[in-house]
C-alpha cells in the first residue's frame, strides 16, 4: 500500500463532518502485522525521511512544520525519537512548549510559536504548540484571565477568533513555503490509565510522572470536546490534521512517519544541480587543489599549517 | 478642533476610492499657523502621549504598534524624536528595519517583524516595517529572487497574497489587544530633492547621505504606485493608514501625534485601582516599614546592609 493511500484514512479532509467518536484509538488499520513488521516499516520510512531532509536542506526553499498534540502519555516524545531517528539534528529543530514565560504572556497568543518557526530548509517540530491556546487555556478559564487581555476582547467569540487567527497564520506559512502537518495522537482514557500506572510502577519511568497529569485526566471530556472543535475548525488542505490511533505506540509512529513522507514526496526534492560555467569553474579549482601537492600527501596536515 | 476631527482628513476610511494623487504633500490643513504655534501644539500632544503611555504601561493590557513608512528623507526619524519626546523609553521600543539578515531571509516575510512586536503595556515603533516587503521588494525583483521561495509560490498573485497575509496579521494583532496605527509620510519629489541637496551641502547632515537614495529616487513612480496599491489593500478600521502631508516637517509631526492621541483616547487608560483588602494590606505594610525605623533615619544605608 502506498504511503499516500495508507494515511488517507487518518487525514481529516471533510472537517465539517468530523466526529472524534468515529476514530478508534486502538485501530491498527486491520493490519495483522506483528510488532517486528511494523518496526521495520517505520525504519524504512525514517531512512527515507532522513534522505528527504538532506535534500530539503540542500535545496533551501521549503521548510516543514510538524505540530504534535495529544493528552499526557499519548506518545509525543516517542514519536519524535523514532520518526526522526534518521534525520540529521542540524536540519531538525524540536521545541517543547511548556507553561508560558512572563515575556511570552505579554505578547499575542501566536507569538511564542512564531519566533520559533523553522528556517527555510529545516524541519521544525512543535511538541505541543499554539493549539494549547484553544485547549488547556479553554479548559482552564483562569489561564485565559492570566493573559491580561482587555476585557472587551475576551467575549464568547474568543475561541472562534483564535481559530480564525490560527487558520490565517497557517495559510500565510503555506503561502510562504512552509509545509504544515498536524498530528493528534489519539489515545483512549483507559490506555492513559495503564501508562500512568506504568510511570508509577517502573522506576525508570517515574521521572516522567507528574501529579498534574491526574488533574488534567479528570477533565478528559472537556479536552476531547476542545480537540474535536479545533480539528473541525482548522483542518485545511494546506495544513491538515491527522487523527492518529495511538493506543499502539509502534503503529502510531508508523502512521506519523508515513504521513510526513507522503507530504514531502510531491515536493520532488533534489540536490541543486551544478552545471555549465559553475561546473567548469569547479573543475579548475579541483585542478589547482591537486597541483598544490598537499592533496596527494598522505601524512597528517599540521594544525596551523 | 478636536484631535479626532482634525486627523480624519488624513485617515483612509474608504480604501477602495483612495488615490494618492488626491493627497497634497504640501497641505497644512488650511491652517495659517506659524512654525511656533505648530510646535506648541505638538508639544502639548507629546506631553499627553507621555501621560497616556504611563497609564498604558501601568494597566498592562493593551499594546500599541506604530508603523512609519515613507521615501528617504520623508522625516521618519524626526517624527520618532519629536512625537515621542515625552514618552519614557522603557515603555517605547523603536525598531529600524534595514536590509534583512540571512536568518531573517530564511523565514517567511512577516517573521522579522513578528519577533519584534511590542509587549503588552508598550508602544512599539517600526521605522519601516513588513510593508517594505510590498514596496522595495516589489520594485526590485532581484530582492524577491533572493528570498529563495519555491517558484510555485512566486506567481503574479504574490502581492495580492502578501496583502492578505498582512491583513490577517494585523487583524490578529487587533483581536489580541494591539492598537495598530500606520503612517505614510507623503513628501513630494521636489521636496526630496531639496532635502538630499541639504544632506550634501551641510556638513552636519552629510552622514545621512546615502548614494543608494539617488538610485531609489529614480524609481519614484514605481514606489508611489506600490504605496497606492498597499494603502488601498490594507487600510482597515482596526489598522488604519494615515497619509500625512510631509513637505512641512513640524506639521507632519503634529498630524502623527494627534492621530496617536486620538487612537488611544477611546481606551480610557487608567492606573489600576487598589482597593478593599489590598489597600488594607498595603496600609499594614506601610506601618511595618515605618516601625522598622530605617524609613525615618536620614543617613545613607550601607550597601550590603
Amino acid at each position: 500500500m502506498s504511503s499516500a493511500k495508507f494515511i488517507e484514512r487518518y487525514r481529516i479532509s471533510k472537517p465539517d463532518r468530523f466526529r472524534l467518536a468515529d476514530f478508534n484509538p486502538a485501530d491498527t488499520a486491520g493490519l495483522s502485522l506483528d510488532k517486528g513488521d511494523i518496526k521495520e516499516l517505520l525504519e524504512q520510512d525514517a531512512d527515507l525521511l532522513g534522505d528527504m531532509q538532506e535534500r530539503l536542506y540542500a535545496e533551501d526553499k521549503w521548510s516543514v512544520l510538524i505540530v504534535l498534540q495529544g493528552m499526557d502519555t499519548a506518545g509525543k516524545d516517542g514519536v519524535i525519537e523514532h520518526v526522526m531517528a534518521g534525520v540529521n539534528p542540524q536540519g531538525c529543530i524540536v521545541h517543547s512548549f511548556k507553561a508560558p514565560s512572563a515575556e511570552e504572556i505579554d505578547h499575542d497568543f501566536l507569538w511564542r510559536s512564531a519566533i520559533r518557526l523553522p528556517e527555510r530548509g529545516r524541519i521544525g517540530i512543535f511538541n505541543r504548540s499554539y493549539y494549547e491556546e484553544v485547549l488547556v487555556v479553554r479548559v482552564h478559564p483562569d489561564l485565559l484571565a492570566r493573559q491580561k487581555l482587555p476585557s472587551s476582547l475576551t467575549g464568547k467569540d474568543i475561541w472562534k477568533h483564535r481559530f480564525k487567527s490560527i487558520r490565517a497564520f497557517e495559510r500565510h506559512l503555506a503561502r510562504n513555503g512552509t509545509i504544515v502537518i498536524k498530528f493528534f495522537l489519539n489515545i483512549s482514557r483507559s490506555e492513559q490509565a495503564k501508562r500512568l500506572l506504568a510511570r508509577l510502577d517502573e522506576p525508570a519511568k517515574r521521572w516522567k510522572f507528574n501529579a498534574g497529569d491526574i488533574a488534567e485526566r479528570k477533565l478528559w471530556d472537556q479536552y476531547m470536546a476542545a480537540y474535536e472543535d479545533l480539528i473541525r475548525a482548522t483542518s485545511r488542505e494546506h495544513a491538515p490534521w491527522y487523527v492518529v490511533p495511538a493506543d499502539n505506540k509502534p503503529f502510531a509512529r508508523m502512521v506519523v512517519a508515513r504521513a510526513i513522507v507522503a507530504a514531502l514526496a510531491p515536493l520532488d526534492l533534489n540536490f541543486p544541480k551544478v552545471g555549465g560555467g559553475n561546473l567548469k569553474e569547479m573543475q579548475k579549482i579541483r585542478a589547482a587543489l591537486l597541483n598544490e601537492g598537499d592533496a596527494k600527501a598522505s601524512g597528517p596536515r599540521r594544525k596551523n599549517g
